[in-house]
């Protein structure tokens, strides 16, 4: 491997650890100590605590902004020290690495033909102690392999090959057809109360349509703005899903509703 | 441009994004795709959502600590989509990339005679996409456009030139000279609960003036330990502001009063 | 100074000040003045406010993960701009950088042999300003005093050297050994509700043992998932201290305690 830094891929953190203990800042320290000059990017350290859903829709909705040959780390990890298996795969635009628990499938179901190989973390020459910890591989393990393949190291090295399609999958509900209507839920609430639905935003043409939602029937537009201030907005989202927002406004708040809400296309 | 990093300026980041959500990771990746050494500091991504004001503040007090050169992205975006002009700006210190919303307007204020040229961000070119969502041009503008400016591109080339007077202005209180008194009002309260009046501390001199806010009669001293623990205290804060705060303790909490709270120096 | 960056230390910054206000950018800024091409990683920026002891733990529990000569600037400062004292050390691993209260005694505590030297910091000439604010010296004394150590400044240089052993220590309650048992209390509480007492691993042995806690007898295990989902476990934490936790749960509501709350090995 070259020590030319600019030839070394960035590494991306996804974790439920939080800002406020020291636990993000091990893992980074970890990466330093086999190499210094590797550089991290936070996804996000304040998915909900365990909650695996939360933190395999935001990896999914990251990973395609990243370079090619980005390293993901990602450690929501309830199983942690259990009988989980603790996975990387290389994909044709990048790594993932993550505890075996269904995490890493948005990104392999929207990248299902992208998949190069999947291994079992197996091999402890990778870890940061050949004893890891029972309750903290994120910095035992997930971080100082993430530092390895970074560094240039191939995937085939860090523990035997596995079938990528013996991977964990989430039980998640699914939109469906029915007759003319699209049936869906909320998925995700983001920090600006905008409901982010699993409705692909490809269901939807134009912009004549309606999302109903608690017996509220709310139009399509393009932005936050062709709606008055505080008014309710059916639009698709930045993440390419249908979402229903508040214009300067908070739609949680003004419909109150949570994760898992029924919504309808009509 | 050469490809030696220590020539690359550094780009912040400022938004009302949180850091729960992967608004600002995606963002950095964004910037990644188009350079991936160069350098990103966060100022804050924790302004409340579409507070314009807190934004203008914040990027007001930050910029002058930041090398020459240095590339500053400010998204606080309530119009996002709408008419509000997308702009950037050359400064002899550095560059502002940001809606046209008066986000701009502390900074400016305060170096008026530095602006070099303005303009509105109108070449797709240098966007992510040339057809960007309605409702995310901190990834699909503002973070690219900041990447190339960092990169060596020149401002000219990202769209058409603007007068600087045009932007918009926000209309916020002023502090005001009357009699013997000056009065004005609390611009800001940070996270330890001090109260940052928007009265400069050059309009007060040495330690023989007082603060009234709410009845209660403040005096001005040095520093947070020339009162006794639990006691309030005026002084001049670290960011050139008038300031009233408890030593070890919440002024906000002891005060009971919020942003826009009327105080006079007396 | 060989200008190769590979070859510049790490700085870290922990401080109380939060990420909603610019406090840590600044911060930033002032090392990126010194030299644009220092790397910083945040330990965190979310101790509560003036919570020296917190501060403490979360140093002495992030320092023994990065390499050899990385620069720790620790400021969570209630004294600032009164009589504490600002220091720098210099221990094998690296260097660390704090106001004199007693933020640094868990570092100190576990690496007692390992002090080269001490100073106080009164030059300067290594200062953002000669003239610093009496409120904000992260800004102005600790993170230029940070970046200018990363450059390769000798800590002499810094100011007078002082004796280690004159550091301000915290009057923090111990555990104990009585008869067979070991008393001891709750020392600190992650974000997960795991609550960590402040017995060492060290005295506990194998799996056959207990805590004791507002009246319950927690059983030690080895990890979360050695109990079912919702259950209590003791085990030795990641940290190397004795913790009480819930499989996928929070130990701090389902207990109701908080810090400094005893608990008895049995």
């Amino acid at each position: 491997m070259s020590e030319n830094s600019s030839k070394q891929p960035l590494i991306t953190l996804l974790s439920d650890f939080g800002i406020s203990d020291e636990y993000v800042a091990v893992m980074k320290g970890a990466i330093a100590q086999i190499n210094p000059m590797l550089r991290v990017v936070d996804i996000s350290h304040e998915i909900p605590a365990q909650n695996i859903a939360a933190a395999r829709f935001c990896l999914m909705n990251a990973y395609p902004y990243f370079p090619t040959g980005t390293v993901h780390v990602a450690v929501v990890d309830p199983g942690v020290g259990g009988k989980r298996r603790a996975v990387a795969l290389e994909l044709a635009q990048g790594f993932l690495i993550a505890p075996d628990n269904g995490l890493l499938g948005g990104v392999l179901n929207k990248n299902k033909n992208s998949v190069i190989c999947a291994v079992e973390l197996t091999n402890p020459e990778y870890w940061l102690t050949t004893e890891p910890s029972t309750t903290f591989h994120g910095r035992d393990i997930f971080a100082p392999v993430g530092a390895h393949l970074a560094n240039g190291i191939s995937l085939q090295k860090l523990g035997k090959k596995i079938n990528p399609e013996s991977l964990v999958k989430l039980d998640l509900p699914e939109c469906i057809q029915k007759d003319d209507n699209v049936i869906g839920c909320i998925q995700y609430i983001d920090r600006f109360g905008n409901l982010v639905t699993n409705i692909p935003g490809s269901y939807v043409e134009g912009n004549n349509w309606n999302v109903e939602i608690k017996g509220r029937k709310i139009k399509a537009r393009q932005t936050y703005s062709d709606v008055k201030l505080g008014e309710l907005i059916a639009l698709i989202g930045s993440h390419g899903w249908v979402e229903v927002a508040v214009n300067s406004g908070n739609a949680q708040s003004e419909l109150d509703v949570d994760s898992g809400y029924q919504v309808q296309i009509i």
